[in-house]
């Protein structure tokens, strides 16, 4: 009766061709050569690149039950192309290592690379390798992104400088938010099978969290306007964990002003729903995949009325610490919680 | 009474931190950035990268009740690298992404590192950055290697030539071996705790699977005598396999030769003792990470005496088939089998 097809049938090498024939498309001029041998070869010419790794696991990162494979394929390459974005660099390969069960069918396989593969297409990536093979326990994807930028030009977590702009892209808080209402939505399912999920008026804080989008655009332009940040950093542990990492290795402090942080109005209804501060899930929300950075004050009239861009504080002396302001000048010194993975 | 702490006391920063101060060794002047940022940067230069990826988990690829976490962590580098040799190639950084179970303690992730960076040391490559994240299942470590070679001089699957000679490094069918050593010796073990392991002559063996080594002695060396391979694979997932992937990728066939294919007396021993036909070890027992290649018959002087290469048969054209020949110059078709995870 079923039409699923089980991967036991494919075998390893089956499953390699049929990763590789829906793979077939080149981006990139530097890709050499692709999927198919010992390792990817590339010619990076004249640029530096940069290069990030992240590894999504089932039960940890995302839960199946709610996220389908497509979204789970895209956001798996969108977030590693969200670190190359934060070094100002642009996506060039990914390599992209599944382990899977065995009660994976073809089917799910390639509806997991379809979502990859239509991340390549946006990013303009091309996948050039990886690895494919069994997992005892749930679903782990493992992928890593190369970027190209030009000579010296790659921007660091640690070139902050006071008096410097601290800016932020998009709103924040959303995906975090959105990983609330799925999660509630599920235990209702899981209580009463019949009920349909409540998820109308919840769409764009729900696409926050299922399918992530790495501001490429942004970075885009950036070089466009001539922006070059002093530093940045992609926001995916949390507003406040990502600012302690810019002032840390930075060496400076940093005042950032709560009446400015940029939140979506279904984020602040989703945190009243839930009874969280909306502060709190902006500043250590985390899986927003928007871009932290600083410029200096002279970039004021580049940044000001930018509808991608917010301005969100300043950078001071180290001495003066992280503070959070609130619209009565008062400050109050920012806690970094991020994720507590263990 | 423990001297052991949990990975929960230390959080994700502090085992970051924890890393990072335990690989702070820089090999190659083209690492700028290491670990730290958002990605690590890297300058190539007029070189070529080769970039390859691979994943191992608990469970599928190793069983922690035999194999030590430091040999681990030497393995899944070594494995790597030996993609990157397989290129022609030289290794240069690699990024390590690993999950781990609640369970883990923080003197567990260092030996897990100390193999790491002992296999950084040896192969000088650079660990410049990757992911750590909590398992709900066991330990999973997902490795990159990149790799520089001159513009044009990376060896592919796809070159062998009729008449070439096919090449083998060291010999063959040993860490298959090892491994079936290590399993009889836990299910004994786990029927009498009391019970010592009887390894002492079969230490080659074992060895060959708990820490085997990419062969990067045998390209440099190849460099130094001039000999470039037409093509070349390592053999991590069986001879027979690896000869398919040559044989499919260069339109060609081969025949070897039985009574050349190297193998170690501890290997023939252990075959005997488990009953098991040796020729099938040593043509699909996989992960002996030996180099498979080809080269053009006037190659022969420089190959011929050496101690490291065997040459085990010729490639043919691709309507001979892929066949094995015994001594009374009989052949028969060979069969792949390869490793089935699924």
């Amino acid at each position: 009766m079923s039409n699923y097809t089980p991967l036991s049938e494919l075998g390893e090498f089956g499953l390699i061709k049929l990763i590789k024939d829906k793979i077939e498309v080149k981006h990139q001029e530097s890709t050499i050569k692709g999927i198919g041998d010992d390792a990817a070869i590339i010619e990076p010419q004249e640029k530096q690149l940069v290069v990030s790794s992240d590894m999504l696991l089932e039960g940890v990162h995302f839960d199946l039950t709610f996220c389908p494979l497509k979204h789970l394929g895209y956001k798996a390459v969108a977030v590693n192309v969200s670190d190359i974005a934060a070094m100002y660099a642009k996506p060039t390969q990914i390599t992209v290592n599944i382990a899977l069960g065995a009660r994976y069918t073809v089917e799910a396989v390639e509806e997991l690379y379809e979502g990859i593969n239509l991340a390549c297409e946006n990013y303009k990536v091309d996948l050039v390798g990886g690895d494919t093979t069994s997992s005892r326990a749930g679903l782990v994807i493992s992928v890593t992104a190369i970027g190209e930028v030009a000579k010296g030009e790659a921007v660091q977590r640690s070139g902050a400088q006071v008096n410097d702009l601290i800016c932020v892209t998009g709103d924040l808080g959303a995906a975090y938010l959105g990983l609330q209402i799925l999660e509630r939505e599920k235990q209702a399912f899981m209580a009463n099978p019949e009920m349909q999920p409540e998820l109308e008026d919840k769409q764009y804080i729900v696409g926050r969290q299922l399918r992530p989008e790495a501001r490429m655009d942004v970075v885009h332009e950036m070089k466009d306007k001539g922006i070059r940040p002093t530093s940045m950093i992609d926001v995916s542990d949390g507003l406040a964990s990502e600012l302690f990492h810019i002032c840390s290795q930075s060496g400076v402090g940093a005042t950032i002003y709560r009446e400015n942080l940029p939140v979506d109005e279904q984020t602040l209804e989703a945190a009243m729903e839930f009874n969280l501060d909306p502060i709190t899930c902006i500043l250590n929300g985390g899986e927003d995949y928007e871009l932290l950075f600083t410029v200096p004050l002279a970039d004021y009239d580049k940044i000001k009325n930018h509808p991608d861009f917010t301005i969100i504080g300043k950078i001071t002396e180290a001495s003066e610490g992280i503070n959070l302001a609130n619209k009565h000048g008062q400050a109050f010194p920012l806690q970094a919680q991020g994720w507590k993975h263990f």
